[in-house]
């Protein structure tokens, strides 16, 4: 089927909204840790995580207007200056989606969803302990995107764990082996197959096509 | 295994690259289809394409420094403000793969590529015919993230052609059912099954976990 502009503009809002969010492709499914300076823990899901660069390892992710809406997660980033990323694996992928619940601001989502915190000494936030695939990010920069007030909330890699099954020769990762899981839109969730692992491409070794 | 910033730091360049970009999770793929002012046609793989927001509908990509290195895609964008986002499905997945490699100025990664152009009336970037899930963007804003000299470039859709069977009621998509493909790291592809669809989440209709 083939919708110009006027024809997205006319469908139904919760259609649109969950047909917008679902044309990019299949998502990153990162639970994201935070924690306040008295201490009070926070986890939510995002499905934006970009990786933006290796040198510094930077990543990003895109955060909803904060100007309206109270943003635990962002604001205990700018509290501690620390978050974690924590990839959600299918024994546990209906306990991440629910942290997406606007509980009471007293409630932390680790304890509403069955979720179990964790810590590295020296590190403010909580990693997941279910999660396999864990990282602590520093805070380094927010940049505006003003063309709808969301923001990109940028940190750099301070530690990862990764289990030693997923690691590959040369720094290549088989996620399926920890059943990672991708979303699309913001209900549709997927497991994944490793199917192929290419070379770098150079244009004297292309195949036959 | 256990990285501290340290050990991050110490490996071998190449792994550093290919584990530093898989420790964010699956990755969308998507190849970019762009035509210069004078009709050449360019195509080039991404994997850092984001959504920004449903209304309007923006989606956002990273570009690498684009200040050392022409980079045709953005210069296409710039030259004739639209651009498209074709999905990848497993069918051409290594054909895909290989748009990323360096080829001479004059050449289109299509052809190199064995990928073919298919164009709609009015609208002056390329289309991957082989793609089922097509998407044609306007350009937006282009937003300099100075940490890294990386651009987070931005643009609405303006247009979406979405296969019929990929379609579930109220705007949700099985992407498994055109064989979508994800990535990890730039080398390591995946395919998809979906396993789970669940409502958007209230804290009173919590399950018990």
């Amino acid at each position: 089927m083939y919708y110009s502009k006027a024809d997205l503009a006319q469908l139904e809002h919760r259609e649109r909204i969950n047909l917008i969010n679902s044309v990019s492709g299949i998502k990153p499914v990162n639970l994201i840790g935070t924690a306040s300076a008295s201490g009070a823990t926070n986890l939510a899901i995002f499905s934006s995580v970009v990786h933006l660069g290796s040198n510094p390892a930077l990543l990003g992710f895109i955060l909803r207007p904060h100007q309206e809406v109270r943003r635990h997660t962002y604001e205990n980033i700018l509290a501690t200056g620390v978050f974690t990323l924590n990839h959600v694996h299918r024994d546990f992928v209906q306990r991440a989606h629910y942290t997406s619940a606007k509980f009471p601001d007293e409630v932390s989502e680790f304890a509403a969803c069955g979720l179990h915190e964790a810590y590295r000494e020296g590190f403010a936030a909580p990693f997941v302990r279910e999660s396999q695939l864990q990282l602590g990010l520093r805070y380094r920069e927010s940049i505006p995107i003003p063309l709808n007030r969301t923001t990109l909330v940028i940190g750099e890699v301070e530690n990862a764990t990764i289990p030693d099954r997923v690691r590959e020769e040369g720094g290549h990762l088989d996620l399926s082996r920890v059943d990672d899981v991708g979303l699309s839109g913001m209900n549709s969730y997927y497991a994944l197959e490793k199917i192929a692992q290419f070379p770098y491409a150079r244009p004297e070794e292309l195949p036959l096509f």
